[in-house]
């Protein structure tokens, strides 16, 4: 009888693990190192070593495992085959195949964006909902997409991958793809940081954010005391967004969209921007598509890793 | 034993009904006229009437059938529900439900791009895929997703509305939707008559376009004629067009774009043109996205019907 299942986040610097009961509730949770050397091939074999020691630390039998749920960075087809990892080191891996080697115990596999959307989707910001798409706003801007409570992986894993949805033929810079003129160009941390300083550079008005470094985090707070320039970037964030938002919708058609990610933690007031804009271009089927929040902030991997093996 | 199924078809002016045996062969098709009046109260009886009339005329007792599958025009969601379909004259309807008490058969529903997409999965365009996007580009621009053998509905049916993209900040006109600037005003039948207007009327230059009536076939026939004037429009259409679909494609993930509808009959050298720009803009992980043409012509529809039952 199965009493435990196992949740794995995969990041380039740490591995988040979680151990949760059969009602989804984590009983503990712990980091390991990411040994990305080698072609990252010690990662695998760590987190089973982790588990398995876990287990034994706890009077757990294999037999009391229902199985791992891993979240990778990199595109993950629906039968948890990893194309390549370049964060880790890894080229293309059966995951499944290589942790039931390792381990003895059933393991599914999925990017860990989508992954994410799934953790959103059963305790976050998307509860409720079957179907979510969870955008993450960090470094880079990522999408996870969960369509009637299941992933949506795409052919080779590449499905969600909004944050390289072509906005902006202007674009003179290079995005980390390859690309000019990505939505992750002005709509990550790093992006919203380059609207601003182009914005600074292309008038002497008077701003906030002429004072101190400037980052996503202080543009908002601008915005929040009514900077009117910083409410500028924030409207031109939220036009790429929102008017990206609107397509993704036409396609996908979900009920709702979770908003995370580093920049979300400026609050209600980023959403208010995105939506106005959404609405502004979306297709009228889905002008009632709703935002929210994310919630579960670094949790949401873990918990989505362990909900793939328990759907 | 079931030994057949019914695929039907709903256009705004006939409905095609199509009977299969089990291995999908078309036993027999026919057509009767779509009657619009009353808020099309008659539609669903007529199919009813039509297809357990062809039983009493071939001898084919209710047990024997599968059940019927109908492809409709109006956003249709997982349970079969269609929330309006404007060319019918309907409102929201459980066309299972509906279609059960006249036929006492199980039926299921689609929206008829998505069921015209499971067709040429199934035996025209994209056969030997399981994530296909068809795109029909006739009167409007429609779009039809199937990941892993299954329609993509969406939270309420407006998935893969496509041909509701915006594409274009400066378009002045609107589209039929409401909105300005949406793909489908550029790359339909009519779109692409609108852009060879204003691309004659924007210079005198010579052109096998200024004589006779412009069509969207008249402007690709002049393309095969090697006429600049219909390259340029066709690289502008084929420059919505591809980079709709690449975004698209970011989103989704397909293995294959099927291009069909009216327009797709210009051939293979209508997919050059899309090819081209969605390689400029694609996201390098869904670079090798096939394109086809699609197969069934007016016969998608009823076999992707039929598909769904049969799935």
């Amino acid at each position: 009888m199965e009493k435990y299942a196992f949740g794995v986040d995969v990041g380039g610097t740490t591995i988040k693990i979680g151990l949760f009961d059969m009602q989804g509730e984590i009983e503990t949770k712990w980091e390991v190192q990411t040994r990305t050397e080698s072609h990252g091939e010690n990662i695998l074999p760590d987190i089973a070593k982790s588990i398995l020691s876990k287990c034994k630390e706890l009077g757990i039998d294999k037999d009391d495992v229902l199985g791992i749920g891993i979240g990778v960075p990199g595109p993950v087809d629906v039968d948890g085959i990893v194309y390549g990892a370049v964060n880790l080191g890894w080229g293309t891996i059966d995951i499944p195949g290589a942790m039931f080697e390792l381990t003895e115990m059933r393991t599914m596999a999925g990017n860990d964006a989508n992954v994410a959307a799934l953790g959103e989707m059963w305790k976050g910001g998307g509860i409720g909902h079957k179907d979510i798409i969870a955008v993450t706003l960090g470094t880079g801007v990522g999408g996870g997409i969960i369509v009637n409570g299941e992933i949506l992986a795409g052919a080779v894993g590449a499905a969600g991958e909004i944050g390289h949805i072509h906005v902006e033929d202007q674009e003179k810079e290079k995005c980390g793809c390859g690309n000019k003129g990505c939505l992750e160009q002005f709509t990550s941390a790093t992006g919203i940081v380059k609207l601003a300083k182009r914005h600074l550079k292309e008038t002497d008005a008077p701003s906030i954010l002429r004072e101190g470094a400037i980052t996503a985090k202080s543009v908002f707070d601008a915005v929040k005391e009514k900077d009117p320039m910083a409410i500028e970037i924030a409207e031109e964030f939220g036009e790429y967004l929102g008017k990206a938002l609107a397509t993704v919708a036409a396609v996908v058609n979900p009920e709702i969209f979770v908003i995370g990610g580093g920049v979300s933690k400026a609050g209600p007031v980023l959403l208010t921007f995105i939506e106005k804009n959404f609405k502004k271009h979306v297709f009228k089927g889905c002008k009632d598509t709703e935002f929210a929040l994310a919630t579960l902030g670094n949790d949401a991997g873990i918990n989505g890793a362990v909900r793939m093996i328990m759907n």
